[in-house]
């Protein structure tokens, strides 16, 4: 934490206050003592006026307007695209530092894309918006940088298993609704997901393209080539929805540069900050949504070569409220300060 | 259906009557009209004795022993390796032909492994035993072989994603069981399972070898290869148990030997029997396994041209009891009789 930090706090604001990732943001901030010297819970006009808990003690929650970011040093927008949109931009006018989630400014050239472990120098080329990637892409290129850093990376192909809270907290309540449906013999409704999630799979996160590609899978792809800095990387993705509270999972078939035998793999894996490597032979110990929910790493198990070639599976899961969002958010305004890109006037 | 199957009636026994998919078998031979003059129930001596109704009509299950065999002139078997092992042979000593279910006779160069609508005609080298496929591979084969045939094969990349009923009754009732247990705030047990599948996703069918590799994962590469008659073809895969009851589901990246646009891939797959393509662009229509529970069909959705590469994705559901085993067996004997290979002394 820099001195600057550490002595006069950060003032913070947090958009989407009411969220399921503005929810886990407030813990996680809490959790890892973040010097904030404030925090004001912001939402969209809908939601302003609402009661939340941040640390034990009740807050009512602000109508997130322009004005709300005077004197604010770090925005977290964890709310709608047009949210960030609008206010972003205004919040860099009043000399705040943005850490947006949504998908707005992710593939603007001149706003850094970060997960701190694998580009946290892209920070120092911010211009007040800095963005943290799609909760899937956050656990697939964490899973990638280790390989990349030892072997380079020629061609990755990705399969991911989505959790219902990538749809936020109606997604969640939508699935616990179906589930209580459907063992009620009550036909669910779907209205967050395109079909009913319950005891089902659905091959579609979002939005399906005209391409025939979701929304879900171009992000995927698009922001996992600007992380790495890979921008041809050929990555190739189908993304699906499980009946799963919370924690993304995703098979990888990675194609490294040069061949790198299975050991130095799972050694490069173990010795990268923020990643967990299982050992399964003997051992049967792989990660899965359900013993990951809650841990700020991301776990990768089920390491092996490909039959016949020199590619290598992984299984890879991740909290995606946390490592996925709200952890990762934290984890680029720790970067700030630890880089001293966040010095107020006067200190250094 | 074959003059000599239509007018005599062929004698049938099941070995595994009691289990999830010898019930299945009974419903679908019935509702295929297939000519049987007789059906006898059989199990190990462990569920023998055990009532059951077939067609309406209440059965006493008997042992399967060899001597049940005298006089049959198929028997399926739908049960434990072990029972297989020890039994097909006995059978077929009796004049009876074999279709086994389990994973016993696969991989014997003496015993054809049939999808019919691939490869019937492997039938007709059969010397007694019949093998049907994993139930996992039986829906990728018929969503790789209109590929095969319209433009080759190059290599194909599989992620599965299956239902508990592959592990058979015993799995359905313990992610039912865990479902009720964490609904009720109550730990999971996992028995069947490597971890509790109950909101959960598990990277691991079977078991694992010290390769690194599922035995259900080495099984979908040597049954693939072996039935779509390609012994070298590179078949990457990944086996995942999610919380779904009946139906498993793939992505499949399949690349072909020559390049082919979309528009044919899709034709080749209506076209080709047993197969239902659903067209997804405008319509959001795709399969999952809750709607495919129940259909003889394998059903694929979500094809598309891989970003940057020739190589083709899909998305591929059929249910496990009927097409991955109860249906792919009865077909089976269609095709017997069809080829006029389970012909009667006498008959023609």
């Amino acid at each position: 934490m820099s001195e600057a930090g550490r002595q006069q706090g950060v003032s913070i604001a947090v958009v989407g206050a009411t969220g399921a990732v503005g929810e886990v943001l407030f813990e996680v901030l809490e959790e890892r003592g973040f010097p904030a010297s404030e925090i004001r819970p912001l939402a969209s006009k809908r939601s302003a006026g609402r009661k939340i808990r941040i640390g034990g003690v009740e807050r009512e929650v602000l109508e997130a307007r322009p004005e709300a970011f005077e004197g604010v040093d770090i925005v977290f927008f964890a709310a709608t695209g047009a949210l960030s949109r609008d206010l972003a931009p205004e919040a860099v006018a009043r000399g705040a530092i943005v850490i947006d989630k949504s998908n707005t400014w992710r593939m603007d050239d001149s706003v850094p894309l970060v997960v701190p472990e694998v580009n946290a120098f892209a920070l120092d080329t911010h211009q007040g918006i800095i963005a943290s990637p799609n909760c899937t892409t956050v656990g697939v290129v964490m899973a990638l940088e280790p390989i990349r850093r030892r072997a380079g990376l020629r061609s990755v192909v990705v399969t991911t298993l989505q959790a219902a809270s990538g749809a936020g907290r109606p997604g969640v309540e939508e699935l616990v609704r179906q589930r209580a449906d459907r063992a009620a013999g009550i036909e669910p409704k779907a209205e967050v997901f395109a079909t009913p999630l319950a005891g089902n799979v659905v091959p579609l996160c979002e939005d399906l393209l005209v391409n025939g590609y979701s929304t879900e899978e171009l992000k995927l792809v698009n922001e996992t080539r600007k992380i790495l800095g890979l921008p041809n990387l050929p990555v190739s993705v189908t993304c699906v929805r499980v009946p799963v509270e919370v924690g993304h999972s995703a098979t990888l078939l990675v194609e490294p540069e040069v061949e790198i035998p299975v050991v130095d793999v799972m050694t490069a894996m173990s010795a990268f900050p923020g990643v967990v490597l299982t050992h399964d032979r003997g051992s049967s110990r792989f990660p899965t949504p359900f013993d990951v929910a809650g841990s700020d790493q991301v776990w990768v198990g089920r390491v092996r070569k490909d039959l016949g070639s020199d590619r290598l599976w992984l299984w890879e899961v991740s909290d995606n409220l946390r490592k996925g969002a709200a952890t990762n958010a934290v984890q680029i305004a720790e970067a700030l300060l630890e880089r001293k890109l966040l010095l107020k006037p006067g200190a250094v």
